[in-house]
């Protein structure tokens, strides 16, 4: 019966730790985004790496994708999958301009939000789409908590790249 | 009854999956290191920004802080604080030589993942040592699983910037 008392607790304690990390680095790419200049997001992280409006549009659809994965809905902005995810930066795609990429980023985590509010915690410990029922069986880690944590980690490697657009 | 029954399993993936996302990222350092020359370490990531030896030196004395701040140890390389983490780059102060670093991050994460695999679950909900039981009864979330989840996302921060000395 204690095991009760102190598991029930921690598992909506770990829910909100996962998501208050994911949730601060979303804010931390706001705040930079909100620093950078159109023309400072144009440029390349290091010279011949990739630019800012490429990882920013990579962002974007990363987490668009999470729409579909976590079953809340289609993505928002499909055409970004070919752009900046199944490409890589400078290969002659057009990319959309700077405003919309920065408007789609607001847009992609106010949905994301709304629905990540409104999730109850055992939802967190279900399979996410990209894994079947099979493989979900044996490999119960392979939950949506756990896409949260890996997008956590993804987007801070790409903002600690991002912040050296910055003078 | 129920509850007991799916929140126990759920308290050990999340474990599981909060350590293993954070060896993961121990590993990818490892790799990046194996790959990169002394020479290519001691360039800086871009052009006026940190140098690979700073971020090397940096990663291994906030993980050797994990070591009194989850109450394993005392710290193995002390002196790096003042170099890698109070100061900032190119502050004049004399780094260790890189083998020696590269050497440090070895030993403190061998060290670090002993312990780490020798913690039960209920420890991963206590506070660690800079935060005060007064304030941990208030803000239960401040315990050493999140400091893990901190680390995990500072950690690719840094890693992100680091593979930029690749060629």
């Amino acid at each position: 019966m204690e095991t009760t008392e102190t598991t029930l607790p921690e598992t909506s304690l770990f829910i909100k730790m996962a998501v208050s990390a994911w949730k601060q680095q979303n804010e931390r790419v706001d705040k930079l985004l909100d620093k950078l200049s159109d023309e400072q997001l144009k440029g390349d992280i290091a010279p011949g790496k990739n630019s800012g409006t490429y990882l920013l549009g990579h962002l974007v659809a990363v987490n668009d994708n999470l729409l579909p994965l976590f079953g809340f809905s289609d993505k928002l902005y499909p055409e970004l999958q070919n752009i900046f995810l199944t490409n890589p930066d400078k290969s002659g795609l057009v990319q959309p301009a700077v405003a919309d990429l920065r408007k789609y980023w607001h847009e992609v985590n106010r949905k994301l939000v709304q629905h990540i509010d409104a999730m109850q915690p055992a939802e967190w410990f279900t399979r996410h789409s990209a894994v079947s029922a099979e493989d979900f069986a044996k490999e119960p880690h392979r939950n949506k908590l756990n896409v949260l944590l890996n997008r956590t980690t993804h987007q801070s490697y790409h903002l600690g790249q991002l912040v050296l657009l910055q003078k």
